[in-house]
């Protein structure tokens, strides 16, 4: 058969590196089908492409829209054994209907009627929940009641026993990380039931997490380990807050910390390794002056953001999203952000970074 | 609306944690789409599995079948720029078409012709080179020209240029690994052309990068960083086999070594950490003993593997492949794994575990 | 000359693995001596003892000792360039009249007069300083000015240049710990001039460093690598309290977190790395409730603690210490420590065990 | 007692930053004695100089002396329990006596006669040894017969049980390397008795340790944990030989890996790590080509070298040694070295780099 087939005209004039068309190479392509395989010259362009070009899309959701949809499953849906929890996920429109914020996030927002329970689980896929508004809420980690209030960032490492209730006569939602679409991905993901409610319904203003933990510089002597997951059940809002306001104190007095000029931001960070407050997650709050527009920045890997306080604008790709409170809106890989902000403007942020930098795979452009 | 339903009907009979249907479910899931939202309710089973529950396959490619295409290629299909390379990848039957072997590895056979030469590029993704038979072609990396034999691991890290000149009479193939799916879904993906043709055209026997660094324990004093990835650019059969008949010979006599009785492995490392060869695959050979079946095994994370020498068979799941020479098979994350031989069998296999270990979501279990 | 020994007689009785004493032997030791030879056999009783046997000494100095004779310092003395700095340090009465408290540690008492200042410098080795009583002085790290007092704990990484200025009409004085002996043995000092005087006479509550760096678990985010030395200029004294109350309220709930029941302490750590505050030093503070006696406990490595608040008792190898605010005393390494009090006692502890875990050296043993 | 003294006359007009002298000082310095106190400004000079200023002096000590030494230290002097080791120190001539040949390295020749024993024993210390020739002794490490030869680095990590065994008719000497200063000042030191007798007295041409581990860029699957020494029990000459030619054939084809022109350097390496053989101890061969002087350099901490092949000039401050076969020769911390050959010269050089390394208190300084 090699002898019908002249080596010059093995390549078409107008496509080098790639094979005449021909009836040997429709047989050709059908042997591969029925033996399982792919060429790599058909298919190079997209699944080699000179920088990336993820599926997933920019994107934002109106947080509004998510709360009156939430309030209206607190209605309708129970949180119990089976459906775990009244979560409700953003599906980016690029991921073909999963629901994925990302390839790798799962962000949802998250409600609780008043005086409801959600029952106790555990998972490897490592979660955290960031409160946009409202307050009233323990979840239970670990058996360690961690009070829930607007700005506060609180973690749920993989493989934590964690359940929720609410204390208070009002219902509560909030925003809920985790690195679902990497762990069902990749295949990572194991799930375990626990109790249907939490054994400690007591309401501390403090976890004890935070009791042995959140003081700056200082580790419990009897805990000299080095952790994968931060042992920081809660990153109090009242931290946040003042650290962000330090630096572009700084920065307005002429001293470095900043970002760049009128960009504060603060990561979440595990006190036992200085590193990612999880293996998979990073996660950051990032504070922009009233007038400045931040550089042009692309990244690989891919971010959630919410607006926290504040008004403002993010150009992501070719799109501007106008943002309110609770505004949600992707970042897909090595796609282009700038924020500007004629008020002033909070913003959280998590993302795949960590994943990332784990296997050099990381990598940053600034500019315009 | 929230009046119309009564809570104690909120959960039907036969799925608890789930809601009842109603119109006014219907209503909401509607709105759920048109934001683009999924709940999490109706999900979590297929994504918070128990388990893993991979949707790739358990599979086998027979090398001969391969080997028949891979030629048939060669006589239709060039090499050249645009299409780069004349590889013919596995592609999972669980995956939906798409040319992985599992999610996250690219496994494929590559052809090159006498005297033909497939042209310089670069690319973030990581790569290495398995030989089952043959030799002539000389793999370039960094202008360094790599000798590839049977028996022999090659490697070609993310970024580094590269480009093959088979500088003999003969066709030669081989088997490709890299990490192409997991970079096309996370999204790390850059790639860059180089010259049309390697620079260096000699065929030393052994590379300059061996020269340096495939010394057992001892490292050049002027190299004294920690690489991502390993500097040897070829591990040679002739060490690998002695390591594993060293491992055996010391079973024999009774003393430690071996992953279990009758069965040795050695990891393919970096000599600048002890860690895998590249950031995101792992990569060892295995020898198992005439008369061996070994433990059976899961892990988190993918593999896959390629019958060397010898004949045996592998019990993947619920499947049974009776293995020849270059024969490939995939193991998906949790599936068990076991392997027998009656009359001895060197198989090699790559896998994804540097992932899961360095975003500490590995997992192991040995037993029946 | 090999002929006229027997080498029945080789070992004499009573010292079995020694030789003979004989003309020959004295004749060969005087070879040895000639070449600057030293047999192993003759030495290894001490060389290699069974355990460590520190030549420095348990011991205690009385602060108001320390304080008279630095007020003493304060009229007679001055402080400027070459002299450096009005620092009395701790000689051990095991250590032949070296001003050393152990073999690696420094530990001084520095005293300033009203409006004085130290003249700025930088050296490798590294330094912090602790306050038991008083305040008034801004020690300027990198032109960072920080307020010292009561409790606070400050660093001064190596090769930072300092100075310090009184700008209060009162003297004060503190502790200034080192790792001066460690660097003279080894030989690793190096020690550069700065200007006479600080550039910076602000008089900050708090310092740039505490500003960007002291909050819980909170890094900015243009700070990203993982520092030698921990960043925080400052530990202050409410932190570190709190952080101490939390622990035994926790331990009087019932809740884990304390060394042992009754002993809280804190670790001053790095928030980049989670490891030590300096890369030769570890600091710590602990406060055991009244009523309390400690576990024993013997560690390789030596430690300089001081009394901050309260009363009790140190029991250090056969040797017992009766503690008044201020008092410093050493614990040899591999030296048994024990401490009671009946009323409450705060403890400032600093110690090498960095550099014991660094060279896999260090050893633990807590029990009677 | 303050009123006396005016603060214009404070300082001597020749010695800025020093007091005046006076009665009154007298007397406090008195009360410094008294109190076991010792002033900073009196020693700042000696204790923190601008760069290191080692009490270690460079020195050379002839390998035939020491081997005269040690032979008739084989006729009078026995090898048991209690003396342990038939070895003899190097003591420099800067430290007082003390068989140190630096402030933290020992280097002896050991000395075992035919068909003689070496009681097996284990200590903190870490050990090896470096053969200048001879053969025909094991040393047992952990129960692994360790042959050694002419050229081999043979690894003894801290706390592994060893003893050794003269298997021929010719007694053997080779060169101790340990961090038995180290460890007596910093007070580290672990010692325990074994059997007074090796267990396994086979001589197998290999250990188990090298079947295991000395294979190029092979680790046993089974043994995944990094340790804090090498398990390569022998770093063969062949090996090392084979490294430093195939680097000075790199250097005369023009292509990178020697440490300078003419000279080519491997270092002995922890294949679980890619760091040191040892945590206190690093240990290199040097090759210089014929008619090659090298750069001058600089390093924080001392290293002692041994001449293993060829001759040659090593000029170490302002002293010139001329070198023979296993003359041996220190170079305290910061003492400029420079080596050249006219014939060519092989050594073995080793340090305690890794100390000051871990300690982040490592400097280089090369050039004239």
């Amino acid at each position: 058969m090699a002898t019908d087939v002249s080596p010059v005209s093995l390549t078409a004039v107008d496509r080098p590196g790639h094979p005449v068309p021909s009836p040997a190479l429709d047989e050709l392509y059908r042997g591969f089908e029925k033996e399982l395989l792919v060429p790599l010259w058909t298919e190079i362009g997209d699944l080699m492409p000179l920088h990336p070009r993820p599926a997933a899309l920019p994107h934002v959701w109106r947080w509004q829209h998510l709360l009156r949809l939430a309030e209206r499953a607190g209605d309708l849906v129970p949180v119990g054994r089976g459906g775990e929890r009244r979560a409700i996920a953003l599906a980016n429109p690029g991921l073909g209907g999963a629901p994925y914020a990302t390839p790798t996030l799962w962000a949802a927002i998250q409600y609780l009627n008043p005086r409801e329970d959600a029952p106790v689980h555990r998972h490897t896929q490592n979660a955290f929940r960031f409160v946009v508004e409202g307050e009233g809420v323990w979840t239970v980690v670990d058996d360690d009641p961690v009070a829930m209030r607007r700005g506060d960032f609180l973690l749920t490492p993989g493989w934590a026993f964690h359940g929720h209730h609410n204390q208070s006569d009002e219902p509560m939602a909030w925003l809920d990380g985790l690195d679902i679409p990497l762990a069902h991905t990749l295949g990572y993901g194991f799930f375990e039931h626990g109790p249907e409610q939490v054994a400690d319904r007591s309401a501390p203003v403090r976890s004890r997490a935070e009791r042995l933990w959140a003081h700056p510089g200082l580790r419990p002597v009897s805990q000299a380990a080095a952790l994968p997951s931060s042992p920081i059940a809660a990153y109090r809002w009242e931290h946040t807050d003042a650290a962000l306001a330090d630096q572009l104190a700084l920065d307005a007095e002429g001293h470095p910390g900043v970002v760049e000029p009128g960009h504060a931001a603060v990561r979440f960070s595990n006190p036992t390794s200085g590193g990612d407050v999880l293996p998979t997650m990073r996660a950051e709050m990032h504070r922009v002056r009233a007038g400045t527009t931040t550089a042009t920045r692309r990244e690989v890997g891919s971010s959630v953001w919410q607006a926290f306080d504040g008004t403002g604008t993010a150009v992501v790709g070719e799109q501007e999203f106008v943002l309110a409170r609770g505004d949600l809106f992707v970042v897909p890989s090595w796609v282009p952000l700038r924020i500007s902000t004629d008020d002033g403007l909070d913003l959280f942020r998590f993302s795949d970074a960590p994943v990332f930098e784990r296997l050099h795979a990381d990598r940053v452009q600034v500019g315009p």
